[in-house]
């Protein structure tokens, strides 16, 4: 079978030959353990964060020529364990590779895999809508940002897993729902997904856009991306704004100090004169109530969830780059192995 | 009688030399107006955003030759005004002058002159303990950052006005106070007016100083400072610590972008890594139960008032500019230009 490893450590924003794929022998289940057939990778950009040579806050750091590892959706296809059976899907953090084993009662990555109901909506969907991003984006926007009706949030990354969730959320709470995302493709999807207003920021005239798109300004900042998209972003916050940061891809390449100048003094100025109110936050917190939720819009047609595939475990590598260095991809990227059928 | 203009716009820090002590005929009094004889004046930094040629964000620029403006405690000399009498101390906003007339219903000078209680304490009080510094030290302890009996809060500038008001806050609320301050001598009184722990940060050994200050970690920082002090107390702070964003006068003269390396992206990987929660606030939103709250604790002998006095109009320009140079003086710094009695 075939499996991704890490090649050399990354440098700034990854690139495809900092992995290899390479074939090794087929594991097989032990006692209590399951054999999993992986089905969808998520390329999750806080990978990143292990793929530095010098470790940095928080973040622990993969050995070279150890198999990435990371959100997986998988058929069970051997099990040794009494509350799995073959057949079953999950969603689990496994190793980007064809088959996989996991012993769910030893937690190797990070709890046992959760089974996934495959009647409610294509199990990829246990990878954004119905999984971890749509659970960050419920959390950002209801518990942290507590978005109200006839307020305006922007969002950054908006065609993004997270990004577009958390505006199709700040949309079924009645609020308007403003998106940043790069490319006339993606912004397009962005409307087509009930986004009130795009501003692409990749166009030269994306002050403007942006301008125009909040022309009152905006309640809630959806953080999901730093650098110069937030330079234009802050003068156009109202004054009591609340910022839920959910990430920042624009300096996960760069450890504590990028390049001059220091914008360090302009966001301490924007914080102070608009009173704003910042709180970092991970996902996860919004648990099965956020998820709840979410299926119920989805019932009411409220909430459509956005994927985009790649084919075959070759294309992970380039898939995992070009989320940082962008791509045409609407909603969650996904690496697909197999079908479910 | 003298009184201070500014002569030329500030670059980076105000020095003396931008302001000018001049001789200009007494005003008196006409129909509605008082005329004050100016007893302290209090150098707020503040006053700094006003003192640009170019306009920055939030600040509205003064004209040269004009007289500077600012926090005052005054003795009414005249009055032609029911609400006021003769000998009445007041507190408000008025010309760095050693006579003014204002029109209490005009408002020129940002609302009507407060009448303070001279059997309170002294009547310089009301630029400190008992004014805008000690309200603004109560709304960012008490309504800001929600400090709780048993945490640990540390406070930048703490030597200062609001800063030393928020560690004797700190204090009454049961909390652990930690405060960092510039030199021997401002740190020894901090430990004499309360502080559990203090680190100097002029020290060669600062960071460890701040360390020690805090084995555990703090649950809030109160800022009034930016730049390195902050980069030292960041990594001190504990998951989900809140920083209530009071100022950051390292960043006053620098405008929207600083000399490089830029330092958001570290400040947003902390913010990210620890959950941290940011609000940026500005005084006197505590009110008139933040005011009684601090002459309780007075009564009760918890809160003491640090003030320090630099005497004549002359010495404004030097008070101002030490604000920002760095000075040796502990708690409100007042410009003293008669005897109270």
């Amino acid at each position: 079978m075939k499996r991704v490893v890490l090649a050399r450590y990354a440098k700034g924003n990854p690139k495809a030959s900092d992995f290899r794929v390479e074939d090794v022998p087929p594991p097989t289940a032990g006692e209590g353990e399951l054999l999993l057939q992986t089905l969808y990778i998520a390329v999750d950009p806080l990978i990143r964060f292990s793929l530095d040579e010098s470790t940095v806050t928080g973040a622990s750091r993969m050995e070279l020529g150890a198999p990435m590892v990371g959100p997986t959706v998988s058929r069970v296809i051997a099990s040794n364990h009494a509350d799995y059976a073959v057949g079953d899907y999950v969603e689990g953090r496994t190793p980007w590779a064809e088959l996989a084993v996991v012993a769910p009662d030893k937690s190797d990555y990070r709890g046992p895999p959760r089974r996934i109901d495959p009647g409610l909506a294509p199990v990829s969907t246990a990878l954004g809508a119905l999984g971890g991003p749509g659970q960050t984006a419920y959390e950002g926007v209801v518990n942290v940002a507590r978005l109200k009706a006839g307020e305006t949030i922007v969002i950054s990354a908006a065609a993004g897993a997270v990004g577009s969730m958390a505006g199709q959320i700040a949309k079924a709470l009645g609020a308007r729902a403003v998106g940043i995302a790069g490319g006339a493709q993606k912004c397009q999807g962005l409307l087509e997904l009930g986004f009130d207003a795009v501003a692409d920021y990749k166009a030269a005239d994306f002050a403007d856009q942006l301008k125009a798109a909040l022309p009152e300004g905006a309640d809630v900042y959806f953080e999901n991306v730093g650098g110069d998209v937030t330079l234009a972003v802050l003068p156009l916050l109202k004054r009591g704004a609340r910022l839920p940061m959910c990430g920042f891809i624009a300096y996960y390449g760069v450890g504590m100090e990028g390049p001059g100048p220091d914008h360090l003094p302009g966001f301490y100025r924007h914080i102070m004169n608009k009173a704003l109110e910042i709180k970092g936050f991970a996902g996860l917190f919004a648990g099965q109530k956020g998820l709840d939720d979410i299926a119920g819009w989805m019932k009411e047609g409220k909430i459509s969830f956005a994927e985009s595939f790649l084919d075959g475990i070759d294309a992970a590598p380039e898939a995992f780059a070009s989320v940082f260095s962008g791509h045409d991809h609407l909603g969650k990227l996904l690496v697909r192995l197999a079908s479910e059928a």
